[in-house]
């Protein structure tokens, strides 16, 4: 089934490229991903699946293909959301919604899956087990879609779990890939500082807020210089010290927001612990009120080490022209709300190389001219088909 | 000819308030007093002194009495610009120009002045001297309208200046005084600091304002703790720390605005240098860019001290039962472009109480419910007639 | 009796000059004057008066002269320790105990005082009242000796007291004085700051005091600059930042010693309440345990404004050519224990200028050179024996 | 061969632990090792090699062993200096050299080389090339030996170069391994802060050294915190903070002392810019003299990844009961000249586990209860043998 499956793959690769242009052209942000979920339901019409939307907290769409035979259980996921972002390219299916941009291959993903899906569905007798397609919503804007659908229960007999992302670091035919800890987890913290107001010119009838805030700001470095092991990886930023006021007041407060990364829970623990024993420090140290939210958004990714190998022994075995290099990717500090799936089932998130042909150095995921090499999409179908095949042990 | 001049002044209390009362009632913001400008002049219309107009950067008016037989030349000042305050009396004659409010007294220093003036031009043959009245325009906002006026060269023949300042920390009848230093001089500044933006994740690639910005902020602190004699008087303020951004992006520029006072010209020198030697330090530390905007305002008041003894002895030495107590005041934080006559010409700068009956503690200057007691019209005047006599020995 | 005396005074002015070199060359520290209180018991010896010795917690000496009519009582005191300094001067009476020096002019206050005394003694028919002599021990070294004179009780009923001082600054013929706060109180205080050692590499397994020291150091220098009244005076010196260690191993505990002045109780409190604050607020951020110790040594010296007027219109009355000026001082940053005095009961401390003769510049007090004038016995004899008699209102 | 091989060392094994015993009992400093090179120099005498003393900056000695037929030339190193550290462990072999201490195992790695040494010299017809053992002295100490040895051009030929570590935190039969950066690299630092002293109630007439010192140590933190990759590994300690001074004394000078760590030269370079950068800003804010010295001791360790891979492959190739585990160690902070050879030449440097029996938590290397189990003597001597043999495709 495998060779049929490939084949039915490079068949239908322009259909692929005309989904995503069509993606790509009507946009639609977080939470508000209407259209585009009716455009997958649509899809699934009249096919021979159960199809379940408005899963989790947005439109979050299960698509359940049984096979032939009963078996395990995996789970294959794209993001279908769009950015913020005023687009700046002139493909000539530019975004028609102003202002908002598939700005980091989400359409791209949703394309491949589309596809690869409606191919599982067709050979489905050969299938010893059930694949459960899931169109996310909602992964640029926290609290994200992933977290919702895994709460939602409807994945609970997942025994395995796959997702791709498309980056334009790598040209078309390069596979990437990272066991163990893989993307950063992000945390935003907001600390308001409340002193007391008062003429520039008194200062001991005031309480000065922006002097505790920059107190604050470099105790804070002592957090990752001074308590993280050296081989850990962490960053706090601030990237807000909101204190602006008239020169000659003494501000009564100042607001600080800012950006926690780690790659494991051990140094989110101990970040957190620490900018709050800091809060709490300054508030004594200058006799102010500290007010820290401090909000986890997505957890660190986790890749399985035996199902991210088993997924680098499927792909370094395939012996196909558009697979063209397999390799190890470093850490990497941006987020990913797949991280939720594969923190309650073993999974792997691994990258496809998208990288526009003849580009020495392309723009980057959420860069308003980001694009695609479109043949990035026939090789993301491939190599998940070939996982799913691996995975089921079917030839 | 003191007694006759002591008698007209109280004959003309009434009228006094009733300016005040006109003034308070169409106050008009610093550089913009048109309308109070031409009221002064039409006051003056037809009596027998020189009127100058528009002197200085503004509406300055200067009147020149010439007295009966040659002699010293003394200057006698009240400034009459309102402040962009929204009132909050009851009073009946409430300012009519919304968001504009005589909430520093000047309406009353301005309507004593013109009543004294208008005694001591009907008294003139009998002064040995001519007195220069000086209504000045801008005192509220830097740079203020004395400077100007002060290098127009027409107080340039000034042997002495006076004035007075109404205040409600003390009921009506006492008069403050201050030898030496007495108001503090005030700078104002401005750093932009420009580092380099970039994603909260990867500060390697960044450079953050944020942080060089805090550390200037701790630095500057050691300015008034270190480099200042512990007997000196000195406030460095950062009022303003605008580095408002997105809580995960690496800030590229911070704003902060500040506020120095001294009470002399060494301590202001001297913070002078350190404010822009530690810029430079931080520019070299964070490799940031400092972009440092210093600019002085008001020098400190500097009363002489044989001219203030002999108002002390003057004042002292009435017998009025208006002129209830004459003490010393001790140094004032707040600033004042009176400095600016006091630093030409030896001067002497003295304070009128003001305090409304039955209240324990009065709103201060600048508050939207300013208020005074209108009796202390007359102690400006009596005590302003009462220093000039004296001052020509006049009996 | 003034112009008795007055010239009883000049007579033995050079038995002052010859007891101040016989001290000079035998100094003593501080709780160690065993020689120089018998020196001054001895001198007493055979003369109608009570005297105390081993007084507080010294060799404090009371004598107590009643006068011939009862009437109210005062004090004179002169303190009589030494330093532990190795003088380096050349004068003929040099210390004779090495590396203990008279260097801040006690032995000229306890020689002018012995001959005022003895004069006072002889004089006593006409006074009206009492007066206690106060020879007190140890004033360089807390808690000093006044302190516990002053609880001992032997002086409770003084209704005032008298001190003076010899500097160098001025010349002889100089008498200063300070009405108010006139010099400073000092505490002294420790702080050992616990945090963990460990390998200069693995940062996480340790608590770096040095970096918590260092933010101690950093906060501390925002009370000055932030929490006291600009026009108020206050100095905190961290002298001492002991974290010596390997350069390669992350220092478990660093101890910092200093110095707190101030002129006023209220800047006392609130310096050692954010000095704590501070403290506990470091503790806190850092996660470390701090242990302040926290001792306030003198008080500051509060001259009362009655008595110091009194003084000064005394001194200005005397048609003396010896006594030449009669000028007010700053205040001055230096402590001084007479304070305690001064605090219980209304007091007067003064100073009497001593330049050597030829100086530009003098060696000041404290200085291995300091020398004086001996002319200045003979102002000091003679401006206490003018207060004295004035506050008995003797002619 | 290999066989034979392994079965002489196995019969050989108790004269290994015999020599490591003698030499623990002599330990000898960091380049004063005389007796110990003697006692190598000694066992080689009378065997077909080529012996060199003294090489490098010590007592650095080089066996050069010929094989039967030219070919490729490696080296094996082993150090052999000891510690300043007073042994407290109970062996009856304990140092008899007071206060010096085999504590980092270099007496292990000298006894297993000696005797492999020995049957590659008896087994030396069958090796295709030329094997150098590298007996060197001083590593503890920088700049160590190996970089002189480098620089001495004897080893210039050649090839490949390995060495191990005795590590007790794994038992024996654990070899462990890191390709790519695993050891870190090594800087000293000085900082002399020369300010102005004076006397603690003046600061205006002193420079305080200890505030400068100590905004050096806060903002050295924003190098780790704000300048590095958080995907790179650094470490700035600053280990000493020598301020001690009186309490009540305006500190002159500090002198700060530091260690930096890192995995690969470019952090090294950042952060040596950094710390320049971040004195020569003190400098300028603070208007003190800043003082640095900063050297680069060792260098961080790059195993060859692909010696390194054929490294493990040998091992694990090995069907040999003593060899029970080769496992992926961690980057480790620690130092190691062995660097210098990697740094010129492909490289491997590995890891013996030698943790006592029965024991929970093993004293790690430096400490002076420091203890191995020598049945890891065995182990390193095959490993290395094992990885010769293949390296030279010898059965």
């Amino acid at each position: 089934m495998k060779d049929q499956l490939m084949k039915m793959l490079e068949e239908r690769k322009d259909e692929m490229i005309e989904i995503r242009r069509y993606l790509h052209e009507h946009p639609e942000l977080s939470f508000h991903e209407e259209k585009t979920s009716l455009y997958i339901e649509e899809f699934y019409k009249g096919k021979d699946v159960e199809v379940q939307t408005n899963v989790g907290n947005g439109y979050g769409i299960i698509v359940t293909i049984k096979g032939g035979q009963p078996g395990k259980t995996i789970g294959l996921r794209a993001d279908f959301d769009a950015l913020p972002i005023v687009e700046e390219t002139d493909v000539p299916f530019k975004s028609k919604n102003e202002g908002v941009m598939h700005a980091c291959g989400h359409d791209g993903h949703t394309a491949y899956l589309l596809i690869l899906a409606d191919c599982l569905i067709q050979l489905k007798e050969n299938i010893p087990g059930t694949i459960k397609i899931i169109h996310q919503h909602a992964e640029e804007t926290p609290p994200g879609g992933a977290k919702s659908i895994v709460e939602s229960g409807v994945l609970d007999d997942l025994d395995a779990v796959y997702g791709v992302h498309l980056f334009p670091t790598d040209p078309v035919g390069v596979v990437g890939y990272r066991s163990g800890h893989a993307m950063a987890g992000r945390t935003y913290f907001k600390l308001i500082i409340q002193g007391i107001g008062g003429h520039g010119s008194s200062p001991h009838l005031a309480n000065d807020a922006i002097v505790a805030g920059a107190h604050f700001v470099t105790s804070v470095q002592t957090i990752i210089s001074r308590r993280l092991d050296p081989f850990d990886v962490g960053v706090v930023t601030i990237g807000s010290f909101d204190g602006k006021g008239s020169f000659n007041v003494i501000k009564d407060s100042v607001t600080l927001e800012g950006d926690v990364r780690y790659m494991n829970s051990d140094t989110q623990e101990k970040i957190d612990k620490e900018v709050h024993r800091i809060a709490g420090g300054i508030e004594t140290e200058f006799g102010v009120k500290c007010d820290l939210t401090y909000t986890s958004d997505y957890p660190p990714l986790y890749n399985d080490p035996e199902i991210t190998a088993a997924v680098v022994a499927s792909l370094e075995s395939m012996n196909d022209p558009d697979i063209k290099d397999v390799i190890e990717f470093p850490m990497f500090s941006g987020s990913e709300d797949f991280s939720y799936y594969a923190e309650k089932f073993p999974g792997c998130f691994f990258y496809i190389g998208c990288k526009p042909k003849g580009v020495e150095k392309a723009y980057f995921n959420h860069n308003p001219k980001f694009d695609i090499d479109e043949d990035a999409l026939l090789v993301a179908a491939k190599s998940v088909g070939q996982v799913v095949c691996s995975y089921y042990e079917i030839e």
